[in-house]
């Protein structure tokens, strides 16, 4: 995933910040891990290394995931949609653990007789790995 | 799911313009199909009625998914992120088509060798089924 070109670019409908919308989804278990953005230069970074790039919204910063927290997300798969305006990512992602707050993935929040309650398939990994399994 | 209270929509955060990015994944094959773009009324009408309503961006309305094509899409379970910006809904697709193009889903461009290459695991259903299977 090397070879970035201008008119791989060209066909993002990059909205009006300069932004794609970008679905991480487990290679594996294909759950989807997290909703985030990205704009050129993390695209490009993320063709360029085959390590997921964001953009952060909230801190106006290009974003490496995993950076820090070491759960990186290695890119197997890259789909752009019928408009051009988002795209998905198959990712095998390191750790286990997609969402900042150590879950495997950011939709933990699961709507239940009208209101919203945490649950992941299972619990965090860091915590009680195997609770809701079996 | 048809408990649509005010504290269940407060959790979301709308943008600027009232909406809130929804994913919608193949409750069975667990493939992405779409991401669409949701408003409060959208929504509540998926909540009241267990099928997808979404907000056009283009067209600026209210859009029943499936309305005109039949390719409806059943809600079976909604889940909404740890940032609370983006919804993840897993649905029965009717059909089995989400896409406008008579594709299965819209993520069709895969990205090999450096361009975007029209690529499903099947390609569109309506015409050459299985080709890529087996």
């Amino acid at each position: 995933m090397k070879d970035v070109n201008s008119s791989l670019l060209a066909r993002i409908k990059w909205n009006e910040r300069g932004l794609v919308a970008a679905i991480a989804q487990d290679a594996v278990s294909l759950e989807v891990l997290m909703l985030a953005w990205m704009n050129r230069e993390s695209l490009q970074l993320t063709l360029e290394t085959g390590d997921a790039h964001y953009w952060s919204r909230s801190r106006q910063a290009l974003w490496k995931k995993g950076e820090t927290s070491g759960h990186i997300q290695h890119v197997k798969e890259l789909r752009l949609d019928c408009d051009g305006d988002a795209l998905l990512l198959k990712v095998e992602q390191v750790g286990g653990i997609a969402c900042h707050t150590g879950r495997r993935r950011c939709f933990y929040h699961l709507l239940e007789d009208g209101r919203w309650t945490v649950h992941d398939q299972c619990e965090p990994v860091l915590t009680s790995p195997g609770k809701f399994t079996g």
